[in-house]
């Protein structure tokens, strides 16, 4: 890769990174990744209802939310056309790039952040050079502006080569709510897809490490509670209430506590509770959203089943209703063989990559397994690639940064095993 | 009264009551409560920081919410003399009626609202009626609708009457996060004040009903805690956060084991959890806030010191750290019996009063004891009067109305009393 | 009262004290008290199921237990005749005392001691001067010694006196459990009681203070709670355990945070837990012994309708089962005005009372009320009575002892209640 | 083997299994090898402190408990001679059978059982058979008394073979409670060994199947927690006391809670539970006996610290002090790829091994490891085997049994590697 189109390719990381946007909301970075599809030319571009099914989308905000950040995209110069087609959270793109005969390679990248606070302090890159988050309370707090960028840079490079065959891009929305891989899953773009690949940057993989084939995604459910007891003056009459925030400390508590399994891990988080009204009030009404996880689809139910007795039991015990509603849901699925191999013959070819390990565990969930199950199932094979990157803070947190070598480092690892499925020697 | 009086009184109660303002936000309702002093003709209104100590007020929202209700207030036509005297959340006012040689006496009554969504079913008079909240989320569910409107309904009946001395009133702004009375305690109007009355509705004692000494009332002390820990990714390093739900879970359950004290009645209450930001990472912050009440001053005290150590250990618990901050305070303050024998004896002489119960325990917290205590240690008496209503729904729910007979009967006993105090012959 | 017999009875109190049998294995305790009965010359002593009815105990320890506590008794030489009537746990006695035609009077005191291991340091008078617990782990922590001394120096004064009537003495057994109260209530010894005396000493009223009317006996049911659930290896598969000891904690956690009543006092306790067997086996069974009480009946059926849901809930919380028990209730009684006003006036008449205190509460709970409920029933009238003794640590504790100086005014105060009862004329 | 060695053995096994005794306390058990071993005719059998380290003992039970089951070994006819040598609970054996030049091989079997009761159904085969355990609450729930019958088999069986070398044959004393293998490490006996094989039966392994080297042992810690707050009347002081029953709750929950870790497994237990006295008292004191386990040494060192916190934090939380005491600790220590190949060799070759599997996780703790550990150290190799046998019911519970089917298999098992070890021609 030239050097300018590297710098060119760390610009457009850090612009989307200062404009990050949640889930279903992503107006202005699908705006933004149509503009570079077009320059970069591809045949076809599939947006809103063409790009994923609606009806299996999970986790959408409601229509305030997002007419707040459409409009904000709009403000900020978002295409007419584009949220036109984006309107009540249809975000997201498709691309397909379409060059002779030979296979069909699809390739996934997610676009969207999360609600956390970036930091500021000037041992924050992003803050020190300029392109911390511009809204507030939104981040890209696990990479997926370089996910994004890497994926332009990609369709990009292809776009160049001799590749001979078809690329599908899976530019998707909502991964950090589990929301945007099954209704993308749900399309006829994955029908007919020989080879797949879905990318993620980091997960304690240092820069200059590539992992082929990133196995054992945990299995998750994510959920929300609802508890509801009855209010009564805390001082008058604390015995006429029905309290929900005693029933969500009992709920948390024996959350946490559901036994250990000896098949394999678990995992389970209360991540947000809001309960009640105000000191002198007993709790009418509680709201937790919690998940569970496990390194299998099996290990998953069995945390489901305790997490649900859990909640029930401890609404009763209380006196309270709970009523459960489920938010996301993505299943393990493990990196094929065939493309493992393909991938780290393709990585150990890239000047820049010193340690390229054929398979890890990638110890988080991700809604690309639907679109790499979606794959199998119609006779293809798919890998979970994870390009390493030094990053300062853990995923998800406030100092979560990339190396930016990583982009052009990724843009590299990718194209060539393309171009190789695609047809080009093995140099 | 006169049933046209009456009639006046209940639909300027309605009008109150569709027009709820929480604490410190009084803003249109100190307006319209100096429309009427003035419409009476006191002989003084102190407003601002004529009114209350602004250093001595507690619980006051932010600087948005404050401006917000001011604008709203405007909007419905407030006075524009009263919101700039009031800016800041200086709301509330003090009226001075002056008649000639004689004691003087003091009235105190409270004119916020509590955030809390008001029924809207038929079997809810205010809904049927059509003077539901039109603030949606707030609520007069206390009843200070009425007492504020008992106050205006006692200045005018003895302005009227032969009633010699002086007669101060305090419409007193933020009971319900027991912030208002400290402030108005610490003013010069409670100087020289003779014989003083507090006055609440309902409290479970039914219309026709009048308790000359409310005593008892609960200690309290109201407060946020901050717990502070680290997310992280609850999915791939569970073990790198220190984690603030478990430590607000721990806490809130241990908070209501604190042990029952022989000394006398305890509470204890954690009313709102504001926790974590979502489902899949380890909640770094969670805020909650609870009150601690008892019999007495001490019987606090001791509650106090158990909360605070069981929050504090709750967080170390988790790792995480605890910061406390007062939000309230008010101390218990029982009436004297002087005074509870001249209320007595004019509630004996209302018609329509069918039960005078001398004293009673309030079962409830009121900051009326700072001005209470204050008149008591500069040489004069007080005593906190109830005045029965039938109230469908318990106070501080959804549903609680006042029976608005208790308004008339209630201005004609407390002018009765206050005529008397005033020299005025015992029937 | 004598010099001597006043060091008689604190010589007999120390023999008591140094000998104290837990609640049903009074089998020593009955047999001196029956030497000493015969040696006053009463009338009738009622023994085993003379004295109670089998049916109504509560509370019973296995049989096991009895044996190697009647054996014991035998071996320190108590009476082969009571030891026979009381087999199985049939302690305590009622003594009866004609005097001729006048009213019946019936008195009550209690004889059993506590699970409780006695200090042992220089500071502990029983220990300083010899008459420490020769059974170890059991302990007169609650006065039944000085009860047990101060009924037969009653029976011992009122015998010696003009007293004219009956006098019914229940010496009665496993109050501690609140199992002996009812039994007792169920014989034909509580007809015909015209007036009915209970006596505690202490419950933090000083030497030479009287209370004549004892009230607010707290309502109180004890229960066992048995958890049952399904042992697995921790380390190997903690996923196939049912966890009792979760269960367990889940339930006590929970049951100390029911919810305050505004309608007086409540109380809970979980004071015993015995749960699993070993570190590494996930515990299958957990017995607990839990108490609730009230400050009236309803308060207690208020506390065990919610203890009731959370222990069942938090065996299912943890796919346990669970089975309570009831080991022990008994009802609030409070004291006649008629029965409270003699006392009072013999109290005021006794020398060393220096304060005559007519009601209180008590405070505690006090299967007396059984007896008390009886005789009111049948038309009599009844009264429970404090006699104050500086006590260095509180009832219950390893510290617990009495101010002997006690016995004397007690047996003075009671005697002089039931000589007046019986006719004399007041002084 | 022979049909009746074969025979032999099973009946050897049977016995053992119906005299079962525990950790410590295995004196019978000793007696009997002792007996076997001589009637082999090893070389030497070191017994008392030259077996193993008195000093580095943990988990000992206190003198009266050895004391009773020393004395129960005796009345069934224990040889006196080996009582004297195991007096204090110094149970246990090393047998060494030199036969000339060759290797050290070493092999390590536990003799200790359970404190479990066994099932007396007719579907539990000891039960049906006769030889259920005499001795109520005590089992072999683990199979130690196959394992200590494969040893005895094992020198048999290399006793009449070729086998050139010297083996070293520890009949460890205490693996229930990880107390034995530490001692016996401590001794010379494990100086200059070559080859170690520890064995174990089962652990979900079928009879027929063979694990050269099980790996991953769960590192552990076993520890008690004592907590003392201080005693009150439940009813009339609940304030006064200092909860340790409320303190185990807490703690007991939170224990539970420990985050989960991505390194790796972790696990935890509260596996009993002795708190308090009765339910009207406020608990004083309480015990609990725990453990943490983890995948690796540091996993369990995570844990411990986290527990640490819990116990200290909870105890604190309702005043109450706590005290931790280690019980016991075992290493994580895995399988030599030498060994491996060495055994699965010996498995494939043996008639009616069925499965041989090179390594599989062990899933449990084992304190053998501190033999291997200490092997390794000294410059030889070491694996640990499992036999697979049939058990209807897990490890630990009251169903488990083996199939005896394993002792001859691995009595060929084992003497096969030994004696190739030892310079046997590989048929």
């Amino acid at each position: 890769m030239s050097r300018e189109t590297r710098s060119r390719l760390v610009e457009l990381r850090r612009e989307l990174h200062a404009y990050p946007e949640p889930s279903w909301c992503e107006f202005h970075t699908t705006s933004r990744v149509v503009d570079e599809l077009e320059s970069i030319g591809v045949d076809r571009v599939a947006l809103g209802d063409d790009a994923l099914d609606p009806a299996e989308r999970m986790g959408v905000p409601d229509d305030d939310e997002l007419a707040r950040w459409r409009e904000a995209a709009a403000e900020r110069g978002a295409r007419d056309d584009v949220l036109e087609r984006a309107a009540g959270g249809l975000t997201g793109a498709v691309a397909v790039l379409e060059r002779g005969d030979g296979p069909t390679v699809g390739l996934r990248v997610d676009i969207d952040a999360l609600r956390q606070t970036e930091a500021d302090g000037d041992d924050h890159a992003p803050a020190a050079a300029g392109f911390r988050s511009e809204n507030e309370g939104v981040m890209h707090a696990c990479g997926h502006d370089a996910h994004t960028t890497v994926g332009l840079g990609t369709v990009a490079a292809v776009a160049e080569s001799d590749f001979a065959g078809t690329l599908v891009v899976f530019f998707q929305p909502a991964e950090e709510v589990v929301g945007g891989g099954r209704p993308m899953a749900a399309t006829d773009h994955v029908e007919g897809i020989d080879h797949f690949l879905a990318v993620h940057v980091g997960l304690d993989h240092p820069t200059g490490e590539v992992v082929a084939g990133g196995d054992e995604a945990l299995s998750v459910r994510q959920m929300t509670a609802e508890f509801v007891g009855e209010s009564a003056h805390a001082g008058a009459a604390p015995q006429a209430g029905r309290n929900a925030m005693q029933a969500v400390a009992a709920a948390t508590q024996n959350l946490y506590a559901i036994p250990r399994h000896a098949g394999g891990l678990t995992r389970v988080n209360v991540g947000r509770a809001d309960v009640g009204s105000a000191p002198n009030v007993v709790a009418a009404e509680g709201r937790i959203e919690l998940e569970v996880r496990g390194g299998t689809d099996d290990l998953r139910a069995y945390m489901t089943t305790h997490a649900e007795r859990t909640l029930d039991t401890a609404a009763r015990m209380h006196d309270c209703t709970v009523t459960t509603e489920t938010l996301a849901v993505a299943p393990r699925e493990d990196s094929d063989e065939s493309m493992v191999t393909a991938v780290a013959g393709a990585a150990d070819a890239t000047p820049g990559i010193e340690s390229t390990v054929r398979r890890a565990p990638l110890g988080v969930s991700e809604d690309a397994t639907y679109l790499m199950r979606a794959v199998k199932q119609d006779g293809g094979d798919a890998t979970f690639v994870v390009l390493g990157t030094d990053h300062p803070g853990g995923h998800h947190t406030a100092r979560f940064d990339v190396d930016e070598e990583t982009i052009g480092l990724g843009v590299d690892v990718l194209s060539t095993v393309i171009r190789r499925l695609g047809g080009e020697e093995t140099g």
